[in-house]
Parts: structure tokens; C-alpha cells; sequence
């Protein structure tokens, strides 16, 4: 198949490889994914983590595995336990079930070319958000975001982070927000880590400072991405996007999510039937054990449409 | 003096103590205070934390500074600079301010018997706040906290905490959520630490899934401590309080306070005339250092009196 590259995932000369995204911003490790098991744990550890980039990792790993002569019951077989392999974003369900389509006809360089395609799509789906969203930015901007929705959640771009870093290219002059994002720093490990690289100037907050930061003016606008989006515009994100939703209505500041539409879910009515993904208690507690405490740890929430300035989608 | 004992802070023998609280839950270490020079450090660190403690402990620093023989002047001089170690919470001005009007007859006697006093009085207007708090929890209710408002904070059983505690003895079978309190953790490390002690079921949570909290029902009533209340009702307290009493009021959620009378500033007209501790950036970007980034880290946040439901204040 062809040679691509991304931020956090390539393929040389028909072999993949991902960036182990759990270990930036201290070591920038390649790995290599021969098998689409393998995938299933790396998505499941967040070694691969980003609805787009899921989305197109698995999809990869299943081509890499079908140009490596894996025979069609075992394409099938992967692709559904990667399908499940994350319940929440549903790119990840979508390049799956294009894959599927296309291993009907002429397997399998259908699914390979598929595959291919959905690397290709991604990056112009960044470039179009990346266009759509800058309109709402204007010079001078103090930008909040949230999680890490840039190069590394994507392989272009990037979504929210790809408007910010379109804004910046165009000389706009902005200042970004970076929320921590606990439980694992989404935001203080990998969204720095692209700023600091584009040269973007930047503040980095733990979650609870963002009501302070709105309530001094400091922030002027909120970026996010999504998971996934419902029917009604209702949009699944990283844990702590529905209170900074919240937080931005009661300071009346432009609240927008930037997704590319492989991430709305047609088939999910409402916000209320997107399943959220609940994470391993040590995720919270580390190493601590408890006898009369536990730990509550959803990986992502819905915000409402009606708190959604914009939904920004293309 | 007095033997006085406390979950953070001892006399014995005229030897004062402190529970080094950075090092909890990890490590329970007690550090001999000889004089105050070294409590206006460990005010700082961090060792001794909690608006009501702080005042206690800085007034035993010097009342045992003089016991040990130091003059007049010296004693004047540790005051002022033990008065200014931290801005935000008023209970060390106003606890250090009854010292100087006490140096100023029959030094030392009334300073060591006034430093007892703040002990005692902390001790009761705790019991004093748990009777009253406790008016306000059901059987049943399923509390949220932020930050250590407990023993660890007072030298009785807390403010917020302390109401919590005294509902439990009294069976209400009251179930506590924890925000855990970034960047220090003074919940994760603190107030699971007690609870656990005391046999409290809890759970703990990232800040940012407050909001979830709330839209899924788990909780129903907040109750917080504060570190300065304005003459008008406005309240600061840890950073992130402000938040969580904005989602409190979009989720119709009430939204109590717990302070003694030592933490109301009769003198700060409003909310805006508190000042706010900005600490160190290392808190939020550990040994990183960036060329584009910087960090955010207020201590404390204000939130205005319209969005308490009651304040608790004996």
C-alpha cells in the first residue's frame, strides 16, 4: 500500500507504525503494529487515541493485515473486535463498516484502497474544518481548548486544534488556553507538546482555574472537538467539555465544536443514547487501594446542542 | 502551655509540631517547630494548610517562640512577617492581630493564653458548624466536596468536612464525592485520607466530572469551606469552587458554605477585594519548561454571593 504519514501513525514500505502517545511528551517511540490485535490494545491503552485517529489506525491495521494475505474470516473477525474495541467515538464504527462494505468486492485491495482513502479524507476533512473554523476566529483571540485535538487525534491537522493552528498560520496573533485534562492530560501532554512545536504561544490551566479564567476575561472563546454527535446536535467529548459548556453560557462566551462528519452518528438520536465509557479506576486513584472509597471515572460527556454556539462540521 | 492536640498540629511539653500534609497520605511525618521563622515556611509549602489551621498554627509558633524567652520586639517582628506569609485567608491576620493586642500587656502571659484560646475556640465553633450544617443533609444525601475542609484544616473536626463527619454519626448514611483538587490534590490526598479513617464512603473524581455528576443525579447537595468571606457574602476558596457553584445553580443543586467567624473579613467590602494567591507554575508544569507556554495557577477563586444557598457562618 501506499506510504503516509502523520503526526501519530505512518506506513513505510507496507509496515505500520504508531506513536505511542502515552509516553509524550517525555519519549517519542514508534511502534510496530503487525497484527490488528495489537491495535485493539493500543486503541484500548491509548497508546492511539483521537476519534479520527482511531478511526483510521484501525482501519490501517486492517489493511496492513489483509496486504500481509490474512484471508477474509480473519479480516472479519478483527474488524468486528475493533469495532468494539472503544465504545464511545464513532469513526472508529464507521471506517470499520466501510471496510466491511468494501471487502465484498475484489478482496482485498478494496479494503486496502478504502483504507487509504479514509487517511486521505481525514486530511482534507482537517484542511476544510480548519478553513470553516477560522471564520469564527478573529485577531487577537484568547482561545480555550480542551483534550488534544490536533495532529496527534487526526492524521491532518487536526480538528478544534487544527482551527487554532490555521488562525495562528494566518497571522491572527492568538493565545491559547490549554486545559490539563485530568485524568491523563490529554491537554498538558500532547496539546502543549504540538504548540510548543508550532510555535504557538499558550497557557496551561488545571480543569477547575477555566470559570476563573472566563470570569477575568482572560478567554474570549472555546474550541472543542467530538466524539461523537448525535442526531440532534448533541455532542459526546473528553470529560469536562459539558462544564466548560455550562461555564461559557453563564459568562456568555462563544462556545464551538469543530468535528469532521465521519464523527456525527446519524443512527444516535440524542445525546442520551451515546454510550460513555467508563475507565479504570486506577486512572484516579493510582496505586491506592481504599476500603470505604472508590473512584468515578467516565472517559467522556454529552454536551447539549442548546449550550453549542456552533457546531462546526464538514 | 497547654498539651493541645489536633489531626494536624501538636503541643507536648511545650514542643510545638506539625503533620507535614505535603507528604500525606504517602507519609505521616511530625516536624519539631522551634521557631517561627520555620512556620511561615511550612505556611508556604504548603506543610500546614487549611484557613482555620494556618491561623492556630502561626499564633502557637509564636506563643511558643515566647515562652522560650524571646523579646518583645522579635516577637513583633515574627508577627508581621507570619501575618503576611499567605494573602488570601483572613483567619492568620485576625488570629495575629489578637496576639499583638494580647503582647501588649503582661508579655508573654497573654500571648501563650490567647495563642490557647484560638486553639479552643476553633475546636468548638467546629462543633458549633457541624450542629448547624448538619440541619441542611438528609438521610441518604450524597454530598460533593472540594479541596480538605476536615480535621486536617482546623484543629477541631473541620468546617464542610466536619458537617459531613457529624452526619455520618448521626446515621444519616450520607454517601461523599471528592473532587480531588488539582494542582495539589488536597482532596485526593487529604480528604480521602480522613474519610477512610473514619469510615465514610466515598468517591473520588477529577474536577472536570462535577458536571456529570450532577446532570446523572449522583449528587445532590455541595458543601465547601472558604478561606476569606467578603463583608457582602462573597466567598473565596480553592481554586475551582467558583465552578462547581455555577454548575450547582444549572443543575438547581444548592450550594452551602461552612466558615467560622474567623474566616469573615468585616473589612473586604466585596468579593473583588480579596486578593488571590497566584503560587508557583511548577505546580501545574512539574520540571517542564516551555519556550511558547507558561501556566495559570490562582489558588483561590470567589464565588459571589448569589450563588451560595446558604452560608453556614457561626
Amino acid at each position: 500500500m501506499k506510504n503516509l504519514l502523520a503526526m501519530g501513525i505512518k506506513v513505510e514500505g507496507n509496515r505500520l507504525f504508531i506513536l505511542d502517545q502515552r509516553q509524550l511528551p517525555a519519549k517519542e517511540i514508534w511502534e510496530l503494529i503487525t497484527h490488528p490485535q495489537q491495535m485493539i490494545s493500543a486503541i484500548q491503552n491509548l497508546s492511539v487515541r483521537g476519534a479520527p485517529l482511531i478511526g483510521v489506525a484501525a482501519a490501517l491495521s486492517l489493511a496492513t493485515f489483509c496486504e500481509a494475505e490474512a484471508p477474509l474470516n480473519e479480516f472479519i473477525f478483527f474488524a468486528d473486535a475493533l469495532r468494539t474495541s472503544r465504545p464511545t467515538a464513532v469513526n472508529l464504527m464507521s471506517a470499520i463498516d466501510r471496510l466491511l462494505v468494501a471487502s465484498k468486492k475484489n478482496f482485498p485491495h478494496e479494503v486496502i484502497a478504502t483504507a487509504e482513502n479514509l487517511f486521505e479524507e481525514d486530511v482534507k476533512l482537517c484542511e476544510q474544518l480548519a478553513e470553516m473554523g477560522n471564520q469564527f476566529i478573529a485577531p487577537g483571540d484568547r482561545v480555550l481548548t480542551h483534550c488534544n485535538t490536533g495532529g496527534l487525534a487526526t492524521v491532518g491537522n487536526g480538528t478544534a486544534l487544527g482551527v487554532i493552528r490555521k488562525a495562528h498560520a494566518d497571522g491572527k496573533k492568538i493565545h491559547v488556553f490549554v486545559a490539563e485534562t485530568r485524568p491523563l492530560y490529554q491537554g498538558a501532554r500532547l496539546t502543549t507538546w504540538e504548540l510548543e512545536k508550532l510555535k504557538i504561544p499558550f497557557t496551561l490551566f488545571a480543569d477547575s482555574m477555566a470559570a476563573s479564567l472566563m470570569r477575568e476575561k482572560k478567554i474570549n472563546k472555546i474550541f472543542v472537538g467530538a466524539d461523537r454527535i448525535a442526531a440532534n446536535g448533541d455532542a459526546a467529548n473528553k470529560i469536562g467539555t459539558y462544564s466548560l459548556a455550562i461555564l461559557a453560557k453563564f459568562h456568555k462566551i462563544p462556545f464551538y465544536v469543530v468535528a469532521p462528519r465521519t464523527t456525527v452518528a446519524a443512527q444516535t438520536p440524542t445525546g442520551a443514547d451515546i454510550p460513555i465509557e467508563f475507565r479504570n479506576e486506577t486512572e484516579i486513584l493510582g496505586e491506592r487501594k481504599f476500603i470505604s472509597g472508590t473512584a468515578y471515572n467516565p472517559a467522556f460527556d454529552v454536551t447539549p446542542r442548546e449550550l453549542i454556539t456552533e457546531l462546526i462540521v464538514v
